[in-house]
């Protein structure tokens, strides 16, 4: 706690002095562009790892990164998101899992946790799809390998969740909104995005020059025969 | 997205390069020390304004760094704590909220969103207690000031919240748990930090001295006539 | 209700003996390839409109032909289609809408619900996420036509919806799920069926060479990294 | 699939075509006289075996054909319901069980379930009581004897929990609405009704004399002091 | 407070200390027959208006004497009732309302309370079904008569609501179980039964000599086909 | 059932007889000063330990005198104890428990209840924060030492959970409410009351002198930078 508090301290006397005229704006106003979906764990830092200023990122963390469908929880993920797309007008959703995540590890030996930990073990169900698509589909790993394609597959899981909500689907039926789903390596500081042609989580800068979003489920169109 | 793929590319080559080893030994486990729970708004950045390395803080972020009571709510928020005091072994929890906080403006208009944020107002319901002592209590304030007394008595609330956790009511009990509130003022770059004594926010370096947490409700110690 | 007694001698007498056979195997068991999702409206008859035999559908039936996100309803409708997925082994899931639906026509006008049908406000609040995208993205239709409109899109946001559900999820990354949604038109007896690559509704017939599914939002391969 | 397109084609050539009148007819509103609930067994066919018309039975179908209490659910049942009695003015609800019932037989090894089939699980909880009654009473039975005594007890706790609906307890009151308990039996063609007179299931041709509908705990008519 | 501790101080020397025979067998478990189910009102004091000894009811009091639906609550009434039936054996129940109880005068004008006192609009929300009975069929009331009558068919409500209860459902089948309905009056001291057979409170003394308990929907006895 | 209703007549020819001018007052209001919130236990008589007249308490019962945090349930707890502050303006609390708690040793030995009594195991898991405190703290403890320590420990965390309801907080925060708590000893008759000083439960007539309430966690003044 000492440590944190002379943190404070030094935040002020440096990064604070020196960008005093970017606070004074943000102090009237926030105008975020993306929304980033991320752990809580302690080593993902949204703003590290994309070197982005104060008032870049809409930041919603918990254990997983995991956002439950439309109406099945009434915590705090369907509330930001919602201030996110409705009050701030953000056209962009990232959600961004990790290498080595622990809620990731609970998922994977789900039931012995409901003792020690039930709230993690409810909390965990919100992504059950994840899990019984895994031990459904992908038997013949284990081990890391096993952590991985959980990790993996539980960003396309909350793309899909996403979807269910009232905000989502009517911005992304408009072409106002594309979804992101990235995963951050720990260990080598690189970031795969997920491609939606590929099928696959790929580099990317790889992809800097498309212009749709990568993963975009609905075309952005009204049905053809309302229209015409 | 643009910038902050390059951003992406940046962090790699900067920071990442010069801190491999950390991220090596980090990418074996985390060990936070601390639980920060704070508001989603892009103007807040936990390890920013703590000056905490990557691995320090295990971090919770929603609109308005709300903690719902025990039972009351099944989003991530409990679980996240959960994980934080049982697998972590993290004893110490900071909430942090901030000025000009658009949650807390919310809570203060709360029926006008009803229509077009439900989601929102039925998450600020959760600090409904917050919204009722407010009106009841501070008839005399208006403008700037409601929302700033709004953003500070919401901290409160969520420490009593968070007394109602079976793990946090736990640790409170044998002296193992500290929890403290903070205001970060985006305007002037300062923090805080709630004081049980003077019952105000006070600037954290004149505390320094304390050995005790800044607020503890439960006496570290089992009930008398058990013990003896 | 006579009349209905009467029925039911009718049916002992005619069609049961001239089915005797059928009914004898099926008493055995059931073996349905389609799980059928439609209105709870009188005027659709799922096995008179698919002229299908006593056995071959397995039905779930609400007003409005509605599938609420995984988590977000504990009624029948989770429980029917993992019963028909898990235990049935069923492999095709038709929605199936159909024109004048009284309860699309009660989401156009949802809040004057609330109070005398309050049981159906609630119910229509699980495809919310039709009503935002209609009223976000058809501002230039109305009456008949905003009705129609209202019980397309209904359609779709069910596909979504299923999706987030761990049997669908899982079933459909292993290929062996296919999802379609279908309008059903009382006035022409007509039956029109979702078209993914032309995102439209169109006359089933013409698709009849088709191999795939017609709507198959997720590629039926696990990710390419982790197959190699 | 490719058979049931073939289905909707002959549909629309054929019983559609001698029936266009009464199609064009039902294309201006729907004016059931009985509401019909049961199982979404493949093997009920609900207009088959009532010989009725389309346009003559609004139907919910689930697994198990159960109405949770009111209150306890927020699926499509009670909504279905509510629509039929008060939108509908529909004043007959019929809730048809069968044999050989799946959902009965998941309800006799319920336990074994939770792994497998959560959401099933879940939903025949609902009907906890008519587990908890037969088990308690009826020890002396097993096998097949135990599976029809699940399917006709299991009507009866429906029968139950319909009455705690406001619309259902209101127009029971008024004398304006009759509940009817049906056994389906596949094997014979046959159908059972509840008589509340012998406590049993009766050919409910032997009752066709009755005016009073065969179930009706509450008399029709108001507390007596309160009315001379 | 000052005048309730010179209270337990004259409880203990007074009566205890006459009683301590009862008291020190009390200390080794309870045996009560009766389950008191009365509002928290406090005119209403259980023990007095029977003139019942310490031991003999094992009471629930909330406001309205109200037990919602099975599954509607996750509330003390359920698991209560639970406690008494299975883990103390009580077979008879008393649901006593009360004249001039606040909770039916506030049903009365049920919206007016959801912004003031919201838990208590939630909870009446639970006998909805007595409410909506009473505005559709005592139109003719007003005043005192409509909060009588309010308070009447609020019991018979709280009734069928209990008939949904696994273990009252079980019981009353089996014979081992009665549930009354009683109206205490404040003004005359004078308590009413409900008879079921008459459909009227009356005074519960002329039905001394009835063997049966006062209201049994179901007749104790198995199906009788199932048990020749 | 006989003994009680004459009971009724003993009542009513009795101590109604004699305290007729109360009750003709009483039914034109009620006034409690106490919300009393006890065990449904049988043994456990509120008026007879306070020696309270008829009209002094309001009084909610339930197993294990728990209130769930706010949010957690949708039972009766909450609404009463709001309609005690809000409507009739009640300005203490008392959380009485008592020895031998039927509800504390079931939570001693919680998940053998999962079967046999699951509304009792539901409703425990309101009060987990207890069983979690006591698990963790008092492993030294056995038998009858270990159920008085859950009912002292279980009271405390009530006084909690009520803290987090908005009227309880906001009058808190007035200096408008007390909050207590006490044991009920059924052997001894006598009653402790929580200290919060001592950090234990003494007679409470020790602490007669005191003016401030017993318990009172929350300073009864606004934050003081926000009144000058
Ligand atoms: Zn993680
Ligand atoms: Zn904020
Ligand atoms: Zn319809
Ligand atoms: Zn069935
Ligand atoms: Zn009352
Ligand atoms: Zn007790």
């Amino acid at each position: 706690m000492k440590r944190l508090i002379e943190g404070l301290q030094k935040f002020q006397e440096g990064y604070f002095s020196s960008h005093r005229d970017l606070f004074e704006q943000l102090s009237h106003g926030q105008h975020p562009r993306i929304l980033f979906i991320c752990c809580s764990d302690s080593r993902v830092d949204p703003n590290l790892i994309t070197q982005s200023e104060v008032g870049d990122l809409f930041v919603i963390r918990n254990a997983g990164n995991i956002i439950p469908p439309y109406g099945a929880a009434n915590g705090g993920e369907g509330a930001a998101m919602e201030y996110a797309l409705v009050a701030l007008g953000i056209n962009q959703i990232i959600v961004c899992g990790h290498s080595h995540c622990g809620a990731m590890k609970g998922l994977l030996k789900l039931n012995s946790l409901q003792e020690k930990m039930p709230l993690v073990y409810d909390w965990l169900k919100h992504t059950e799809a994840t899990r019984r698509l895994v031990l459904d589909n992908y038997e013949h790993l284990e081990g890391e390998e096993l952590v991985e394609i959980m990790v993996a597959e539980n960003i396309l899981t909350q793309l899909k969740n996403l979807q269910t909500y009232p905000a989502v689907h009517s911005l992304l039926h408009k072409g106002n909104l594309s979804l992101h789903g990235w995963i951050y390596r720990i260990e080598s500081g690189q970031v795969l995005a997920y491609d939606g042609v590929l099928h696959d989580f790929v580099a990317p800068q790889s992809r800097l020059s498309y212009l749709e979003p990568e993963f975009n489920l609905h075309p952005n169109c009204p049905l053809t025969s309302y229209n015409s």
